[in-house]
């Protein structure tokens, strides 16, 4: 809990207009981004029309913008804020003009050699607008297009070059392609209704619209859609994959299925598992809304202690409002977060929240749940304690960030102020996702990667007694 | 579900300045209005100065504005959102300047004598600036204090001639009083933190300002608050209040603590009593988030029906983006709930809400379960049916917009779809409240009113069995 | 120059919807104020209809809004801004409802007595919502009327009691008033286009829309305007007029005809009158962009000395930003005004401006033609010195504000830097406007007011030799 | 009139911050674009960083905004706005990252072979974010700048490649270049204060900031501009030069001096050459506010006919407000423009102006002038028959446009509704800048331009007769 979210793409090709679809869709991943929204679609008078706007979803477009662009094909972005850039010009999807027409490009993820792809190319005396990733990846497609590939080899060749996480939504000219890295570190789904195909993030976009969850896209996949079909191919991809273990723990809606499993269900099973790993003689179970709910679920059922809506959300203060001493940004955590006294005085609480990055919040609630009667207040967090930064797309860049990186979990503890802290074990997490861990990037809990990063270990290379000793 | 929510008010002594705590009050309160807010302080230099703004707190104040507005008395008020007349107009507080100084006064409730009362002062020769109810107490209160009534007995004499349901607080220059109808309709409650004394609609504004919940304020009760001390006057009132018991059915937060009980307990008991009165064969039981959460966990509990997060809020939809046309808004529905396939498919559902005004809502979500799978749902409602009119300040002001007003239980839950469907009983839900059912205003559901109105009958009249031919 | 603009009136009664109209008018009257702009109609559906914005009239509608308040007869105001008060709640017209229906008020001007008034009525127990003279007004235009007088009789009453400058634009119900103060202080006009009728402050209003300048409204009378016709009725007013000479100098449009006077005619002639009162051997005429070109060219024409336009105004500059320390306040004056080198170098300049009141931008501008080069910088002002305040409308309330209230010509003309300063003399001026000096209110240039001032002669009461001592 | 305007652009070398410098040069620039506004800054710390916003200088950039980029060394632009293009997108600087850092470049002109350019690299692999002449200038410098040519050698390199017009700032990390196309098409003026160097669109910008003109940068000179110094490189250029004759009859202020012409001399002596040229028998000489003045007063004094300011313009109409239906359009025409019948009515009216494109404009302001009462009009435009289209930056790119391009003087004339209509010669023209025709491009008069244009002649290709007979 703290993080910042990711991005959320989509891409649609029907034989209507995809304009209120895409903007639909956009809606529907907006936990993904708050920052910005853009939409691309190709139209058959002007070619690819892209719009973007600040804010959400809402906000970015009038629908007066939404129905002025007409065109069958299109593709969509949300975007998360990152404190201090928070601008227009980092709005996707990005457009390029080349000899062959346009293209217009939306990216989740991170690469890890874009820096060095793109020092590469200025050596060759390319000059670049951007110091963005997703720059990298659409100037290097125009230059496999533009040396005489066909348009699925160059997005091949494209994937050969760039290694990270990425789910891409490419539109040239009309023609729209979907892609997500061999290891399938991002997440994107296949959907369809009748001749209408779609890509998004996650599947719940395909609920909003009465689209039916087909598969996900493969880990290495190349999905050409169109009206009424879809064809599929493969890169060549290693046999193992690396899911980001962190989308079914905190970023995708509760209702999305990832690759197949609900995350509902494996937040709930996290918490079955917490149950049994660290079980506690308490009288109430109580999350952290609105992020611990399914965890908090999961450990009251396994554990049979009551499940209790402790903590109350206000939902009116998801934007923020800049306070201008101490005293009144204490008041913005408490407005925003309020323990029922009654329910809290002289129980024994097990607090349950997805996870760990900082400890300032869960310090803060641990606190709140002391001062409003609990006798104990014993936390249970639904991922491993997060030790090593992330390479692949999540805000969480330096050890000095994560409370986990330099100290015990006995130390974790006594710095948020609770009687007793578990954490899912890194075993646990695994069964509760029912992959196999090889399957998973679990890069910020084990300090190892799927991708080789300077400085750090690459996944295999290590024995899993290693992990437990953090 | 579905209701306009009320409107909060605010009031604050203390020894430093207020506006900040006035502004962190009304964000707690955020859910009871959110059309406009205000605040009005009590200035050394300027006498009352009074801000208001449109849209949420956070919206219609800046910084800036609450560091120039400095005043250790001070009250606050949100507005709630009715069609067609959003404005800044409608704002309170509203102010008055007579001849001993200024008054400003913010208003919680509704008279059923304003009209009446407007008209006969403007036979007087009175000029009224609005049609609001606000404007015609403060314009009586104008005149008690300029008949030389000292400022209590003002409001006593103000309050006898008003009738209806009101939570009032009043600056008049420096001086706070707080005030409540005779019968207690709308809720106030009385906090404090060392020399600090607050009145607010709910106790949530105190506990998110670090101050202890004294008490509520009595019925027919004019406290007077003082940076140091209140000093609370009574007058005459009924023998039986009167309190709105859909203040712990739909518009308080569940952590609110009104007329001494937690509003998350009466929703939890009601769905207690739901399972017991209405019991039902079934595999889980799935809230409609977030109204019908606390009823759900009770039925769960006590029917030993699983609990299951199966409808996913959208947290991002609250506002309103007016779709153009019909398959757009079908998009809007589903953008904001989502069924989880996998938790409903082949289950026998429990649905629990709240309430059903129109039952426009419920038919979708029924219908949305059984798309998704559900092998039946069977609603259970935490409100008895709504047969009448509230005339008290609740937005439902005919019989005509309310389906249970000419429709039979099972005609309804013909109409919504539903394998079955449950109402609580008046009797389960006057024990869930704790309350004598002589102390609630339960006009909407048993047709006789707490007040005198013109061709409704006066509560008492009937006996119990009528109420259950509805 | 510099002084805060006059507010501009608009009233009409028209056999089509006039929301448009009004709005045009209002356009055309913008340079009176841009604070905030008001527009009420009386509608068929909802009796008096009243919207009212910020910003210019263009800013404060919307062609929605416009589009949604149809009805035949309305009336509109545009307000000037006074620092610090800048505020929704000032912007007129003004609303009451009475026993009888609706009124809908706007006025021009400033009351003498408003204070006095407000506080006998508050003694008499009214309360009022606002500090304005406008409420006072309307209070006693209802009162009027609920004390059972027609309501010519009821305007007339009131206009017995209030003392001051006022044109006034009044909607009782559908039926429209226009009455302007018994010295005919504000202007106000009549105009026609078949049988369409209309009130406004300047009779540019009437150009823009294509009507034709009937003729003023005269001091004291009041004038129903129909669809068709208008009635006048006369109250019995004072022998001799005041109009507000300022309006011929500075506020009005140099395009607009005021009690039968062409402004610029009166401008040229004022230029013309200081060439022969105030000779000077020069080689060109420059005036201050806008406010001082008609004033040049009459000077320039009469002394045969070249006119030259030797500033240039910066004509994106209206709007105020704020700039954070001293050296960027400066450029804040030379960002705006700019004297063309080449013009001025070498030369003897007479520059040609309306008025001085601080005397802080004629120091700045005469500094700037000096380091432009001119050899000599005569200043002629348009205006004799203002050595009083305004208490009838004009932001010119104390006599510290006023350079001339304390210091000789000399010592001004030391003051800001020229070689020589002349203003026109009072006899000129009275000359230039055509008017014999009792129909004008001078106050301001010779401390004498057409009404009873507390502190201040009455005009009349001294001789015209004590003038020319100033 | 009725021209889009031009673009304008500074670039500063100082040894203090210079964000509020550019600013304040912006706003003096204002009047050549208020579309969008930009500032690019090199700082110590973050490289070049760049803002830009919508609207007016004032409107686009905050306070704050420009109290956080500090460095010594800048540029700016505001551009101005084509219909349905209005966007973010399109404002400058255009940035790029290249191999040895950052470069930020400004544009004012237009480029002939910018598609040819852009085909040309497109088809060598280039992939390009735009379709803007801009983007085609950065590329090529960060092209030659690779290729390993010094910065200079660079810009006179991508000079030796553009064709068209041009002026440019460009920042190369720290160091400031400013250029001017080969035939001094665009304006580009130097000043100095100090060791504070500058470069500027129009002198105009200096004075606001009280630096002195230096001089005009030389067609084909390229100038480095430090603190304390700047160094001048000459590409080898033309014989003749070919300035844009339009900035001296109206783009420009008339305040700026324009390769050492003060524009407002040009229009006086226009409009001096007008009278002796096409002398006639009149009563008044009418400007057409604002841009017509000088050229007025030029004739006026040469034909002793009298000046009259009787046309008077709205001030605050600049924004447009779009109006529903044709009647409220025409409203929008006089709310724009009044004419003052007193002083038209039965004169023999000479009406300015600076030019006629379409007429449009010119046709409802004889009608206005003829309504007004005027007994003759005879319009005289200081700028000769426009013929052809502009390739080099200004607005008119089709004949169909141009009224003059398919009619005789007398078809126009009667088309507008005048009693005669003259337009200054070319020789006049041409006598009235002072410089030889062939220093100045006058390709929109002649159809003769002086770079290659496809289906156009090239200047010095026809003889002076060919004009005659358009």
């Amino acid at each position: 809990m703290g993080l910042k979210e990711a991005c959320g793409i989509v891409g649609i090709a029907s034989d209507t207009d995809v304009s209120y679809e895409i903007f639909t869709a956009l809606r529907a991943l907006q936990h993904r981004g708050q920052e910005s929204a853009g939409i691309s679609v190709f139209t058959e008078s002007s070619g690819i029309v892209t719009l973007k706007g600040m804010g959400l979803v809402t906000e970015a477009f009038s629908e007066e913008d939404l129905s002025e662009i007409k065109g069958n094909t299109g593709i969509g972005h949300v975007r998360y804020s990152t404190a201090g850039e928070s601008s227009i010009k980092n709005a996707q999807p990005i457009e390029m003009h080349i000899v062959s027409g346009m293209i217009a490009l939306a990216h989740n993820g991170e690469l890890v050699n874009a820096e060095s792809l793109r020092n590469y190319y200025k050596e060759k005396g390319w000059a670049f607008f951007t110091t963005s990733d997703s720059e990298v990846i659409i100037r290097l497609l125009s230059k496999e297009l533009h040396d005489g590939r066909d348009e699925v080899t160059a997005i091949k060749d494209v994937m050969r070059s760039i290694n990270g996480s990425y789910a891409l939504v490419i539109l040239i000219n009309g023609r729209l392609y979907a892609a997500r890295d061999p290891m399938g570190i991002k997440p994107l789904a296949l959907g369809r209704k009748g001749d209408t195909w779609m890509v998004a993030s996650e599947s719940v976009a395909f609920d909003a619209l009465g689209l039916e969850l087909v598969r996900d896209v493969q880990p290495g996949e190349i999905i050409e859609l169109k009206n009424g079909s879809v064809v599929s191919h493969r890169t060549e991809v290693p046999e193992k994959s690396a899911h980001c273990f962190f989308e079914w723990v905190y970023f995708a809606r509760s209702d999305s299925i990832l690759d197949n499993v609900l995350v509902y269900d494996v937040r709930k099973r996290i918490g079955e598992f917490l149950a049994h790993e660290a079980p506690v003689d308490a009288d109430i179970v109580v999350p952290v809304p609105d992020s611990g709910r399914a965890h908090a679920i999961g450990f009251s059922e396994a554990s049979g202690i009551r499940y209790a809506e402790g903590l109350m959300k206000n939902r009116y203060v998801d934007r923020t409002f800049i306070m201008p001493d101490q005293k009144m940004r204490e008041y913005n955590v408490s407005v925003k977060l309020n323990p029922i006294r009654s329910m809290i005085e002289g129980k024994r609480v097990v607090l349950v929240d997805d996870s760990i990055v900082r400890g300032t919040t869960m310090k803060k609630i641990v606190s709140m749940l002391k001062e409003a009667g609990a006798s104990e207040v014993h936390v249970r967090i639904g991922c491993p304690p997060i030790v090593a930064p992330c390479y692949l797309g999540i805000d969480m860049k330096t050890r000095a960030q994560l409370i986990a990186s330099d100290r015990s979990v006995d130390e974790i503890r006594e710095h948020i102020g609770a009687d007793s802290l578990a954490y899912i074990s890194i075993e646990g997490l695994v069964k509760a996702i029912g992959k196999d861990r090889n399957e998973l990037c679990m890069g910020c809990i084990t300090g190892e990667y799927p991708v080789k990063i300077e400085g750090e270990r690459l996944r295999g290379q290590s024995t899993l007694e290693e992990y437990l000793h953090f």
